[in-house]
């Protein structure tokens, strides 16, 4: 049973996540070119995974069985189990949960070679359906605080497996990271009754030199402080703290505005493995007036090393004003949902 | 000339640091074997590196010449520049500084391919000599608040180069994750009026399932809480705010403790890539009565990905009982400074 955590100095809650059965020096082997004959995520090996819990498919097919466009699935070697009640217990001046949540696998596509960067724009709006429709069924369990949805595509990325994916955790509480900007935004808020975010798009957009493009709803751009090489937001223009409440046009525009961000990337860097994550507020916060969805897409392109783990410090070799204007530069084949 | 920005919701600096001349997709190689004729850090070749800062050798040999046992020299391509004033900047919502800093290497053997965990006790105390003389002199620069040492080994831990080298980061704020320990330390402090330090390496010892090694001074263990499997600390047993403050005796038994600690991971993980860093007080908290200095070693098993990006969240695959019950049980040729 994975169990949770908390560092008793940093206030950091870990996950603690045995595979069961293995040696504790085993580690994952780095993911291998599967033949799609082999590929649980694959038309026809629906038997290799956990029984569908959201499929877009044909009404005349049947579930768990080929003819899907975007599948969902439970993740067959979970961080967290849905299973069990959320215990807390102590022991001295540490603290521990039991590890309940969910944790599951959106297969983006049939095709086992596919890259989310050439898929159709209804092709990318079908995988966010997914995500606002899985969203909303875990948001009614209680004993979750928050539901992160997140991309891992290429090995240096973390992914395991080739085909096209990507994966949804709900946690008991809300993470580190998400409390941080909540209380940056809120304190902001609290000063200036505006939306930080909101703010920055303003300016982003006033100052153009790291909007990489702008779309009807939405704005991409490289963040002034961006930790990472090339790393990129989308964010929707008008506020709202959460991704759930995007409607059907918007999400359309958003599905051109990701494509047009992940072509730019591959062309730019030569088809980086990259991470990407949706920001958005937690589950009590989703009218939350101070913070404001977006998605960060961070290519995988430098090591994170002993600086950056002893002191939070990040060391970005490309300044974002020039990130943003060699990928404003491209030709990329997307058709922006402006045009 | 670097950059430090600070991101306006979660208030984390990040240096941005363009390396001149480079096209912003240009991406360092991974570091290749290079034969020790051409290597920076082996001796004779003392003209390709900047001149020495620091240096162990005996008195008849000359600067910048072989002969020596540690080397310290500043970074050739360093993160932070030494030259120039801490002018801060705003423009509409984002704050910057100069990035005024140190950044220097220590060369840590003379033998291009010895490995610190065969180093004998006295070469890994020199190299701790080199460390404190080296700290003592840049925190005299009133501009600098916090002096990060640390060590990159292998290519997955972010080393460039293979001949043995550690590094040393002066910033002039507090890093956010040395923030972060302050804060939880201090809070602690108020409640109970004692180091929170303290009071786990007590827990630990009482307990025993997570040490790996009990020394004289330090006591080597897995953290409760650890965000990466195997993770490993060298604490002092008794209270010490600054690793500057560790005098001669107890410095030679951390040399012990790092070697026994650093040939147990070796012989338990097959060699593997990591980091370690030391985490001590800021300049301006030099005594202080609830920060507790320590060693963190962090094996580099596991990608990070998505959803630590995401949410802060780690997941440690290896309980840290397990990873302690490991280490203990193996044989390894360190003579602990216990025996």
């Amino acid at each position: 049973m994975p169990e949770l955590r908390k560092d008793p100095v940093i206030g950091r809650w870990v996950i603690i996540s045995p595979e069961r059965g293995q040696r504790p020096t085993n580690f994952p082997n780095p993911p291998r070119s599967v033949d799609p004959k082999y590929c649980p995520f694959c038309p026809g090996q629906e038997e290799q995974t956990p029984i569908e819990v959201y499929c877009h498919r044909p009404a005349t097919t049947s579930p768990n069985r080929p003819g899907w466009q975007v599948r969902v699935v439970s993740n067959k070697y979970p961080a967290l189990r849905i299973e069990g009640e959320l215990l807390r217990a102590s022991h001295g001046l540490y603290e521990r949960m039991q590890g309940i949540g969910a944790h599951e696998v959106i297969i983006e596509t049939p095709n086992h070679t596919a890259d989310m960067a050439d898929f159709s724009e209804s092709e990318i709006y079908e995988v966010f359906r997914a995500y606002q429709h899985r969203y909303e069924d875990l948001a009614r369990d209680r004993r979750f605080k928050y539901i992160l949805i997140f991309k891992n595509d290429g090995e240096a990325a973390g992914a395991t497996l080739e085909h096209a994916h990507s994966q949804l955790i709900a946690t008991p509480i809300v993470p580190s990271r998400i409390a941080d900007e909540l209380t940056g935004a809120s304190r902001y808020f609290d000063l200036k009754e505006r939306c930080i975010f909101c703010d920055m798009i303003r300016q982003e957009i006033a100052d153009g030199s790291r909007v990489v493009t702008e779309h009807t709803d939405f704005v991409t751009f490289c963040p002034y402080a961006g930790a990472f090489p090339f790393e990129t937001w989308i964010a929707p223009r008008e506020h709202r703290a959460h991704f759930g409440d995007t409607n059907e046009a918007a999400l359309r525009g958003l599905a051109g505005a990701l494509r047009d961000a992940l072509q730019r990337l591959r062309e730019a860097l030569n088809n980086p493995a990259y991470n990407f994550i949706i920001h958005s507020a937690p589950l009590g916060e989703r009218y939350s007036e101070y913070y404001h969805w977006h998605i960060e897409i961070i290519p995988k392109l430098t090591k994170t090393a002993g600086f950056e783990w002893g002191s939070g410090f990040h060391i970005n070799p490309t300044p974002p004003e020039d990130a943003a204007a060699y990928m404003r530069r491209l030709e990329v084949r997307a058709v922006s949902a402006t045009a």
